[in-house]
């Protein structure tokens, strides 16, 4: 029998915890299971969450259920994970304020008023984001913080339609947004996006410049 | 029924443990249920503290109920604790010496003989701090630090009186105090506030002068 | 009775993961009981596999028994761990991923086209890897990473033909394969490098040109 | 009744293992109860230490009784351990290869051929170092490593009757010996010691030249 996406929601938001993505409430994870969406609540310690705490939701955003206990409520940030859901036909969405990520959203290129990209390339764990080899380079959106989380919804949507490749957009001193095609490939790639950010934080943090070299066939059209 | 207040501590001490807050018997936590104040014993660890080894006190200080083990001492930090909690109304006031705020607190601004600022703004954590948004200037006193805790008591509660918006007063070379309307919120913004000291820290290291942008408003002034 | 190796092998992928060594379904054990040789499988959260998940193989990478999951995969790293049993009569031999060893291999020194080595010394858990003194250097051969993890085969095994003292071979901008005589050898071994790395890389970031200073004898030459 | 010795080390070496003071067989512990001595064994993994594979020895070094394990052996820090149970009357000591602290030995100012010494000063959590005040200077004896680890004995010595306020002698890219009435306030003391020297190496790393401030009398004076 299927495991209740209530529990396995419980369950990933103490992972997020301890590795630090989902402290001081921030953050969080929602999963489809055909048309309907099981969502964390808001503001609340996510590390604590019990299965009966989740809303359930349809494409649209309407609540279908609602949890046992009727002060909590249902995440600002729905609209940003039902854009995922709509637009990449994702099976899950998580949200994460990584510290790792947050840092290298700041030294983005800018691309216009409201976008900035992240361009990571030549390290192995770029492998484990879907569609990208080591030699690629996976170019990550960021989209600039707005005051109310609901306000990022059309530069994210705009982001997700401007980079196709990306299972991952960025928010600028703010954190992000991953998804994939179900919880154990969205849990993966933010694994692989926050140890690439990481390795890249402390290689710029000692000054050094680039880890790159030249993939072989350029090598080979050199010589 | 209603958890225990020992019982709350005894386990937010583990978890402030885990975090790195309250090594070598540093730190704690006092909650408060009317007029009893419940609080972690002082020079213990602070990882095993168990339900029973904890006093209640009243508003002034007075020991309601002591531990079972009467080798166990009140807190030099009860004073400081209480001005929070007459002061500011508060449900649940903690003391970390989380080293990222240790750290930031040498980088404060001086004001005056005893008092210095750390101001923090544009990083989406700060909305986790009560009464702030993300392009407000989330303003962290930081008061000198003495020989012994209890001198703290006279300059703390001069920097809870002249930053009024502050749910936390940082100690220099020290910690920090950090309280709330209850204990979940007192150690959702302790977390929200030790994410930010360790963003600005890390930015701080790699050198990167500013992260923030003109607001949209201003933005819009300017074009 | 001797501990099933699918056992040993789900709880060392825990105690990994735990370390950041196996995130993002990287990184992964072999362990050999004689001619059988026990796989990790490839492509899953490396800290819930269970031992009912894992492959054993023989010496020539024949699957002698598969998981029960049959969507369970072999992994590419395969011929990696098989040249480690078989060139250095290994008993065990881990993959990780580990964010210290793959910072640490930026800083390789090249030696030719595709192999480049680290020199660490006087660090006193250099005496924790098999044959090393204090004052002794470790060298650390780093082979170019390649797209497809099973091209590494070849530099790798000419890496542990030219550095017969080693336990281990990095890959540059990836990760390392560490073996040993049993799987405890080959983790504490791994550990020692994972320190070592970690207290070098430390030592770049904060400007510290060199921690070493001439032995005892050299000294009294000079003298 | 009392706690068996035997089970405190055993659940003390899970703690500093996941503190990362412990790695790859590294460190220990000893704990004294009257003229019997419990020791950690030697080379095994230390997070795996049962009760049952400890020894006990009397001060002059003799083992009364022996693990059950026959092939356990006995530390070769023994005569280390045994020097301060010696020379402080020490209850308990503790020996740590923590990163910080072998981090921060590397900047130790260097007193003769075999001894040098930080000096930490101004952290409240100095306060937790036995007999020192936050104004105090906390002096660190920093003695030279050695390719064997009981050569270290003579000048450990000569560090413990130098310096006779230090509850600690640190090894030059090694590690800790630190020591206390009982296991519990060694443990603590350590822990400060580590978070000292986590924050001293941290604001190295970042450029600042100093965080103290003069202590108010003479402060009183200068005005």
């Amino acid at each position: 029998m299927e495991k209740d996406p209530r529990k396995i929601i419980s369950e990933m938001c103490q992972n997020f915890y301890s590795q630090g993505w989902v402290s001081g409430t921030g953050g969080g994870i929602s999963i489809r299971r055909g048309d309907r969406i099981y969502m964390a609540p808001s503001g609340v310690e996510k590390e604590k969450i019990q299965p009966q705490d989740c809303f359930v939701v349809n494409l649209q955003g309407d609540v279908l259920e609602g949890p046992e206990n009727e002060k909590l409520k249902l995440t600002e940030c729905a609209p940003l994970f039902l854009s995922a859901f709509e637009l990449r036909n994702a099976g899950a969405v998580l949200h994460s304020h990584s510290s790792n990520v947050v840092l290298m959203t700041m030294l983005a290129r800018r691309l216009d008023e409201e976008l900035s990209v992240l361009e990571f390339t030549q390290l192995e764990m770029i492998k484990g984001i879907i569609g990208h080899g080591y030699y690629d380079t996976f170019e990550l959106p960021v989209v600039d913080n707005t005051a109310r989380e609901c306000d990022l919804t059309s530069s994210l949507r705009k982001a997700i339609e401007r980079f196709p490749d990306t299972p991952a957009v960025a928010v600028r001193n703010h954190g992000i947004y991953v998804w994939g095609p179900d919880e154990v490939k969205a849990k993966t790639q933010a694994e692989c996006i926050d140890f690439i950010c990481e390795v890249y934080w402390k290689m710029r943090s000692a000054g050094i410049e680039s880890h790159i070299s030249a993939p072989p066939q350029t090598a080979a059209l050199r010589s």
